[in-house]
């Protein structure tokens, strides 16, 4: 029996693990403070942060397996803030009941932002791990401590780094997600000159790659992407043209941001070859899905106000 | 004033550290879970894994310092133990304690074992951290994220990375304790061929490092050692001339640890020139005093009985 822990199940990615967990016959129960309901999932309320309750926790469920998504995601504010060096601590904790627990197998969320940048194509055999900001710090020294920690205790585990995504219920200041709802209400669009080169990927489609990774018996860091590369300009104009509305669509008419490397975007080898995943979104795709749930919105303009 | 806050004081190196800390004139305070009474100190009894509880300690204390040396350290079983990632998690909470304390600067204990050891010589600038071992590798993980956490706090911090040592109080399993014991009983000392090249440090300069790291405005990661390498051959056979017994050293008489690295020694041009500090023992001193220390215990052979 496949039973798994999944943190963060209410978050962006976390909504949509689910699912894709389902689909691959997985008992679904999730930790964390929000508990809204799920058809079909076990849901136990916790902080991450009180070790003794996710202890207690673990120890009731006895997962097989760990899909841990939590971390601090604060728009603008994550990059930077001390309270991620907490969920260094919240994730030693979370992994320390969970190999108590009898756990088998544990896939955690790491980053894009654990590489060096200025490297531009990053490759997880290759790439020097150099994080230029406090969240990249923290993941990158939880990866170093979970590699260490799987080969202590004998535990299956795969670390998925995520690079760009979109999609629906994305923060309303990202970009994907500001120019729709810019250009659905009429309204300019505002961009930097959208030269930076990225791989985008849906976030049903990451979710499903954490799921995918989960059920493989894959070691060590997997980045996570489409294998597509694209610059932000060509996103940012494929959303105008479906929209309807090129001409509010405005490159360059924001400064860019002059520590955004030009070029950032995985190696998804591991992620095809080894784990075997295919998305199921192409960009053009998915750009449609995320504008027609933008619409289903009432008020798109409301959560502004 | 100067206040600090230490963390191990009844440790091997802890223990060094009170009475140099007070040369310096500082108000000494101590907080672990062993109280034991010392002339002039504040000992607060606390476990470091209640996080709770640290956070409640250093509110109330206020600490302008913190020398955090409280690690897990048993002898043979530290190396390997999953009790390092605790003292990860327990550390992280400390150093978030100390800042919302309002703390000023802070010195933790770092490792030699933080380095890749076929390097040989090991500069803080030059030398690839690789560590073999799950002590290393938590200290290490430890080390990245409190270099990222002065930067997001403002707080003036060093990484004091210890090499070998021994003193007064050694586990009698180690090297130097092992040697002075046998022959101090007349009794045959095996050793390893002994050409594996160190830089042994006496535990009271060890403390008395720490102490002056603690003291100046140094930044980030510096090695602790004497600046002497010497081959383990050499030392053993100082002690055995030093007591009188050169016949009963058994140089080759065990097979040396595939994994002892042939040289490991540290450079210590910062701890020299940018702190300023030099060792009291040299050598022969520092084996004379820990000789007539062990001579001074009343019956140095029934810890082992």
């Amino acid at each position: 029996m496949k039973r798994v822990l999944v943190t963060g199940a209410s978050g962006f990615i976390g909504r949509d693990t689910v699912p894709a967990l389902f689909e691959r016959g997985y008992e679904v129960h999730t930790l964390g403070r929000s508990t809204e309901f799920v058809e079909g999932i076990t849901a136990h309320a916790g902080d991450l942060m009180d070790s003794r309750q996710t202890s207690a926790t673990l120890a009731k469920v006895r997962p097989s397996h760990l899909l841990h998504l939590a971390w601090y995601a604060e728009h603008g504010k994550f990059w930077n803030s001390t309270e991620n060096y907490r969920w260094v601590g919240a994730s030693l904790s979370l992994l320390d009941a969970f190999h108590r627990a009898g756990g088998r197998r544990a896939v955690l969320a790491g980053s894009g932002a654990e590489y060096d940048w200025s490297d531009g194509r990053c490759d997880e055999a290759l790439t020097p791990l150099a994080p230029a900001t406090v969240y990249g710090t923290c993941k990158n020294a939880t990866r170093l401590l979970f590699d260490a920690w799987r080969g202590s205790t004998g535990i299956s585990g795969a670390w998925g780094r995520v690079f760009h995504l979109y999609g629906p219920r994305e923060s309303p200041e990202r970009l994907v997600a500001s120019v729709i709802r810019a250009l659905l209400r009429d309204e300019d669009a505002p961009c930097t000159h959208g030269r930076q080169r990225r791989d985008l990927l849906h976030v049903s489609d990451v979710a499903g790659a954490f799921a995918a990774l989960l059920d493989s018996p894959v070691e060590g860091s997997v980045n996570i992407g489409a294998g597509v590369e694209t610059s932000l300009a060509e996103v940012a104009q494929r959303i105008a043209d479906l929209i309807g509305r090129p001409a509010r669509l405005k490159l360059g008419a924001r400064p860019a941001d002059p520590d955004d490397p030009p070029r950032l975007v995985p190696v998804t080898d591991r992620l095809m070859k080894e784990v075997g995943w295919r998305p199921r979104y192409d960009l053009d795709q998915g750009l449609r899905q995320t504008i027609d749930w933008w619409r289903s919105q009432v008020h798109p303009g409301k959560a502004d106000s």
